[in-house]
Formats: C-alpha cells, sequence, structure tokens
C-alpha cells in the first residue's frame, strides 16, 4: 500500500504528519493525521488512535487537542484518521452535516450507496493497524483507542468488540447508546438497514454486556454540553450497562465545560497518562 | 464602552472568551479573545497580550498554541486580538492576503484609506489595554506581551518602544527588521508612506538601537520556516542590533521546526513560563 506524505511538520520534538492513501476496505482515497514521538527514532513505540466526532477530519484533534505534547513525553504514536471517506459522488453524500461525508459512525456500512465505500469499522481495526504497522516503527501489539462524541462511540465499539486487542479505551462526551438517539437512529438506518438486530453490534451500552472486557474506561463529559441535554450522548446508559456488567467505568462529570475541543484539550493529558499507563510506556 | 461576549467556553478550569466591541481608534467593530484563568476568581491577574500573524484572527492562537494549560497554571489572562480591522469596504482591502485584512503590521496608518481604520498601534496599546483594566479583573500595572511572525514584529515594537509599561516581551518567528524585508516594506509603504523616517518607529532592529529595554528578549526561530529562507524574517538583524545595543537577546534556532501553529505549540511552555516569571506569578 502506497502512503502519500502530505505534510511533516516538527513538534515537540517529533513529528505531526499528514498521510494519505487508497483504502482496500472503502474502495476510497482517506487520510490520516498522526503523531511520530520522539521516542520512536530510538525503538519501537506503541499506538494510540483518536476517532473524531461528527463533520471532523483528521486535522481537528492534531490541531487543537494538545496530544502532541504528552505523545512525546510518554512515547506513543497517535493516529488521527479522518471521519469517512469523501467527494464520492454517492446520492446524499453531502446533504446532512451527520450523515455521510464527516459522519461514518464508524461502521461497516450494508446499505446501497454506502456498503461499496463506508467500510469504517474494517478500516479503523483491520486495514489502518496493517498499514500503521508495515509503514512505522511501532509495537503493533501495543495499542490503545479513544475519541470524541461520534468518535467516542467509535472508539468504545472498536475495544468493546476487540478486548484483547486494544490494551485501554477512553473518550470525551461519546455517542455512548446511538440506537436510542437520533443521530445514531439516523446514522444505523441509513448504513445498516430498518432491523435493529444488526445495529446490536455497533452500540457500546449494548456491547458492554456481553464483551470480555475488562480493564478500566475513562469517560470525561461536560455538564455543560449541549448535545448531552438535547439526549443524543446518554452517557447515563451506558453507565447502567456497565455497572450491570460490572465493568470499571470512570465517568467524570466535569461542570461547566461543554462539547468543544477547548473541553477536550482541559483533560487531554488525563487521557493520555490512562492509556500510557495501559501501554506500559512508563 | 460595551463588550459582547460571542463565545464562553470553558478550559483548564477557566475560560475561554470570544468578545466584539467597538473600538474608537480604528472606528470599527473589532474581536478579540482572551482566556480567564481560574485564578481570577480569586484576585487581580497579570495580562498577556498575543500579536497573531498574517491572514490570522482572534481564533487561531487560542484554539491551536496550547496556551492555556499553562495560563492556568501561572495564572495569566490572555488576550488575543484580531489582526486588524475587516469588512470596511475599503478598496484594496482583500486583494492581498499579506496587506489589507488580516496584515495590519499593528501601525497606525496615515495613508489614504487605511489612516481612518487602519490604527492598530494605538489600539493595542492603548485603548485594548483600557478595555481590559475597566471590563476583567486584572492587575493592569503588569503586562506583558508577545506574538508570532508579524505579531511578533507587533510585541517586539509595542515593549521597544514601552520598556515601562510591559514587564516581558517574547516572540516566534518574528519579522524582526521590517524595513528591509519584502512584507514589511508592502505593509508599510501602503500604511505609511514613502517616507522611510516615518517606518523607523516601527521596526524593532532600529528602535532596540535607542530603546531603554532592559530584560531579557526570549525570540525561537524555526530553522526550517520557509519565509527565514525567503528573507522576510530577519532575525540576525534583529540580533546584530541588540548586541550592539547591549540588549539580553535569547534567541533560539530550532533545528527542524516551520512557522506553523505546530513550531509555536511546542515552545509555548517556555514563553509563558518566561513571561511569568517577569509577573511574578509565582
Amino acid at each position: 500500500m502506497t502512503l502519500t506524505l502530505s505534510q511533516d511538520r516538527r513538534s515537540f520534538g517529533g513529528s505531526t504528519q499528514f498521510y494519505q492513501h487508497f483504502s482496500q476496505c472503502c474502495q476510497a482515497p482517506m487520510r490520516f493525521s498522526l503523531y511520530l514521538p520522539p521516542q520512536a527514532a530510538q525503538y519501537r513505540v506503541p499506538i494510540l488512535y483518536w476517532l473524531s466526532g461528527l463533520t471532523c477530519t483528521e486535522e481537528n484533534f492534531i490541531s487543537k487537542a494538545g496530544a502532541q505534547r504528552f505523545a512525546a513525553e510518554y512515547g506513543l504514536l497517535l493516529v488521527a484518521p479522518d471521519t469517512s471517506p469523501r467527494n464520492l459522488g454517492l446520492a446524499g453524500e453531502d446533504d446532512r452535516w451527520d450523515f455521510g461525508s464527516g459522519a461514518s459512525f464508524y461502521v461497516d456500512a450494508t446499505e446501497s450507496p454506502w456498503a461499496k465505500h463506508y467500510q469504517m469499522y474494517s478500516y479503523i481495526t483491520e486495514e489502518l493497524p496493517a498499514l500503521i504497522a508495515e509503514n512505522f516503527p511501532v509495537d503493533a501489539t501495543r495499542q490503545s483507542i479513544f475519541g470524541h462524541s461520534m468518535g467516542g462511540h467509535g472508539a468504545l465499539v472498536c475495544a468493546l468488540r476487540h478486548p484483547s486487542r486494544y490494551q485501554s479505551v477512553s473518550a470525551f462526551a461519546p455517542i455512548a447508546a446511538p440506537m436510542s438517539c437520533p443521530w445514531g437512529e439516523t446514522a444505523f438506518r441509513g448504513y445498516l438497514g430498518e432491523n435493529r438486530q444488526t445495529w446490536l453490534g455497533y452500540d457500546a451500552s449494548e456491547l458492554v454486556k456481553t464483551s470480555a472486557w475488562e480493564g478500566p474506561i475513562l469517560i470525561d463529559q461536560g455538564e455543560a454540553d449541549s448535545f448531552l441535554g438535547e439526549g443524543q450522548l446518554l452517557p447515563e446508559r451506558f453507565e447502567a450497562a456497565c455497572q450491570q456488567a460490572g465493568v470499571d467505568l470512570r465517568l467524570r462529570r466535569q461542570p461547566g465545560y461543554d462539547h468543544s475541543y477547548y473541553f477536550i484539550a482541559s483533560f487531554m493529558e488525563d487521557h493520555l497518562r490512562h492509556h500510557a499507563e495501559a501501554l506500559d510506556c512508563f
């Protein structure tokens, strides 16, 4: 697979880089940003994936979250993929900000016309890790995942479905029960069809009931997040499901914080430390 | 003067805020972003002004530089104004990215049609500080200034012209000798006219020769900065002038770093500490 480097910017002693490549899963060009920490010049480093929220590209996290500072401290390679394939010419692709481009919900779509290109679950869990292992000085046996909003949903789903593949998971304001919120229902109906049984495999509050996930799950949720009030995030459902399943959820409700990257940046250090501990970076 | 708050986002225990107001100096609406550290709830905090570079608005620094983390630690109020008045309908206002909108060069223009609105030097050194003192819990006797590129030029000029008003100054990749580079010549000719004598008051490499500035000046300059190679920044001229004047310049050439906010964020901690020390934040 050919990777094309489009930007390489020295940061915190390492490099913030932007790549594009042709995705076999998605049958489309895909983009991701990456932070190569200084330690990668010395030894194979563990990998931390970030999944972004609705409308975001591969740039939002890497330019605004302030994660490089801590990735450089702990020796973590960061990878932040775009949130969907783009510019495919599909009917309805750009009609809504919460469906289609920038809104893949990290599922493998089964419905036309999305199925051919929107294979983001396989892209995130299979193709992208293989690509990273092949092209960068990483220890592919040590990887973790986190994300924000739609990407928090994606991170939880990936970890709960693959408890042995990810050493840790965390999320900022995740869409924690997508089958039960308007964003998730729209997305799942469009990408997966009407049969709600098929949705269960992409709902963290359902998956946690049967997952073998053992480690702690860290979630930060701003209490002034307008999407919380609108019932799009539903952390209380995930909390109840974790309690029922005996999963160690560390759900921190942060007074006054909203849904933005100002909120995310404020707690980035805690999340990076959470992952660095699980990935044996100390 | 009436300030209108357009965004208020909790960050690092304080608040990142966006304001607009009608500027008397500029006879136009102006915008700025601000970070109110948690300490401002307890006591009057010192102020650190940031001046941005060409094309930037009040948002670039506050969303990308990662400064809030350290402002929260040291108890500094950050203020980052827009780089010019905008949408005035002046002939040529939006023709070039390095002149007019987003490119004030922080001078008080004397030439038509700019003179009526482009009074950014007075805005930054007089009107904005008065506005901040009037509206926020600050110790207006303690203020410092820094900036990037065109804003690094602006910060140096403000400090060198007002050595008693600013406790410290620093810059990232400043336009350090604007009379001698294409960007500066275009701007000064357009805003100040053809008489180069009048330009001297806005050129840091000239001002430092006669300024009473005593404190150390911290400058970071990326060695892979393409504008360095193009002769737009000329730190060596400022370095020679400082040496001649006996001014303590700490010019750090950073190998591999470019002109972007990835570079700026990498050294933000050092700059905030530089200012926090001068402002007695410890």
